[in-house]
């Protein structure tokens, strides 16, 4: 049996699925894997709360159902903590976890917590399981290096896609291919607004519907100009394709000006309108990187490509034509992908 | 840089196409995964060949692109001896291979020679990558038992539909899950004969084209009757699903009484007639495996695997439904998927 101990930044919808994956995984987990998570500390936006004998995932998951920050936990709250001073708290009380569990808000701008949080968490020594893209996204290189430099490591398969292995499939699989080309549908939002519209919806009709699924963004720009999909290639170029990337790389265009007629008319004509990430490998072996609305054949997979789905296809020099599709939703699958990045740290 | 000696049984197709391989991607194989493989000893039906120094890969190739045995190779042949005698040399003369790499041809009466080969080197306390399906059809749990006591590891994510990453994905990828259902398409030939007769050409015609091909089994009743895709999902459900599985288990069904009218009305249906491979958990636990010919929705992602593509879907607890399907032909993407594993024996 191997005990890993872990510290959680963020303890919203993801931050929670894994609480209840990991309370109702554990006989599986010891069995299958021979491994015991214990979380010694937590942080969300109220506070922290952190204990050398670990604090017990259902009493967090009820202080948060409760609207409750984890500072409320019995005994081991730490109200207004930040998750930086949580950090050199437990550091300072030898609590030692070996990995951070970090699901904090997304943000695009700064980064910010996730990122210092993420610095610190190298820093210190800990390795690094992550949900949040906007550290990657903004510092994807530094982080890396970091990461090396202190012989920590980073785990990242839940930010593009959640369960669907879109890395685990191009770092782990494709093994000694040339990714000649790489294709994406990446944001289930955009793509359900689509063929929702193509069924005959408009644009408003199927953006509330995605909100009222609570999927969407209350601020939809995100998905809807095509950054969400962007922010997920600049992760993959970076950690698939070996380009140092960030999202000034990548021609954007989003879905805002796509007419129902538009969806109609491409349908009527065999072919299907998706917004698609592609990576495209130029003679002097770079990547040529974009997000845009394009017109695809019917038989092309991402044009079978649905509703709340997402896909990615690879066409490699080797290996042929691989791809592979997800059918899912919420963030269960979101916090299913970082318990399969603890495992590959630690049970391997 | 890792320096690893590999054993070859089988010169055929496939090992043909890894030679080519690893002397097409020996630059990438040392940059990007610091690996320089090295053949030192390789046997085909006519006799073998071994050194100290290691083989050429070139010369190997042209011995066999001349119609020769490896037991011709100046200097190293060893005419007549099999692969077990071989192996036998190689230890005594202390050439100490890491690793067996194991395509020699299927037999699935008795698995030999794989089967003795595999039980030798395992024995020997080599590792051992396999493209040949016959030995773990006929003995899984015999092997997985052997390597487990010698403690030496085996990989085979060649040998149920090559490239594609059918094992990768349910035990790397799928992890923490249970696994609900487990759909596949694992025969690319009966695929397209299917794919060929609902486009309008009889069973014969479609046969002969995949035949012509080189594709097909010149005694094709392996592909046609269910027992080549039955034979995967033996691999699979001993290996992803953890259910101990002979071929006796799987209720199977072929191709051969599918006319081109039946393909025909299942298409107006707006269906597709596919032989599925099922793996289908049961309230105890278990699995109901079977291949058989199905009617599946337009929707429904096997229905939207045709001609050469092979496809597996799986339908789980916390991570959604997977789906995954590669186009590919030949004997290239086996050798891949050969290499792919040498990889993640000895580069991790």
């Amino acid at each position: 049996m191997s005990l890993v101990r872990v510290a959680m930044v963020g303890l919203g919808n993801v931050g929670g699925s894994f609480l209840q994956l990991i309370t109702a995984k554990r006989h599986l987990l010891a069995t299958q894997y021979g491994l015991e998570i214990q979380v010694v500390a937590a942080a969300d936006s109220g506070g922290a709360a952190w204990s050398a004998v670990g604090l017990d995932p259902q009493r967090l998951l009820a202080l948060k159902q409760s609207g409750q920050s984890a500072a409320a936990y019995p005994g081991a709250g730490q109200p207004g903590q930040t998750a930086l001073e949580m950090l050199a708290r437990i550091q300072a009380e030898c609590l030692e976890p070996m990995c951070l569990l970090e699901s904090s808000p997304v943000n695009l701008d700064h980064g910010q917590p996730g990122l210092d949080v993420l610095r610190t968490t190298l820093r210190l020594g800990m390795d690094a399981v992550l949900a949040n893209k906007g550290p990657l996204v903004l510092a994807y290189q530094e982080l890396a290096t970091l990461s090396q430099v202190q012989n920590r490591r980073l785990r990242f398969s839940a930010t593009v896609c959640s369960s669907l292995p879109t890395m685990n499939i191009g770092r782990r699989d494709l093994v000694a291919c040339q990714i000649e080309r790489m294709e994406g549908i990446f944001t289930s939002t955009t793509n359900y607004i689509l063929t929702a519209m193509a069924a005959g919806k408009s644009f408003a009709a199927a953006l509330q519907d995605a909100q009222d699924e609570g999927v969407a963004e209350t601020d939809p720009s995100l998905d809807i100009d095509g950054w969400d999909t962007a922010n997920k290639l600049v992760i993959l170029a970076n950690s698939v394709l070996g380009q140092p990337t960030t999202i000034r790389d990548v021609s954007v265009s989003g879905i805002r000006g796509i007419t129902q007629q538009d969806l109609l008319l491409t349908r009527q004509n065999g072919a299907e309108l998706k917004l698609v990430a592609l990576a495209a490998r130029l003679a002097d072996g770079s990547y040529h990187l974009s997000v845009e609305p394009r017109v695809l054949p019917a038989h092309h997979p991402l044009a079978q490509t649905h509703g709340w789905q997402m896909g990615i296809l690879y066409v490699t020099d080797i290996m042929g034509e691989l791809f592979a599709r997800v059918d899912e939703r919420g963030p269960l699958p979101t916090a299913a992908a970082m318990l399969r990045d603890l495992i590959d740290l630690y049970c391997v």
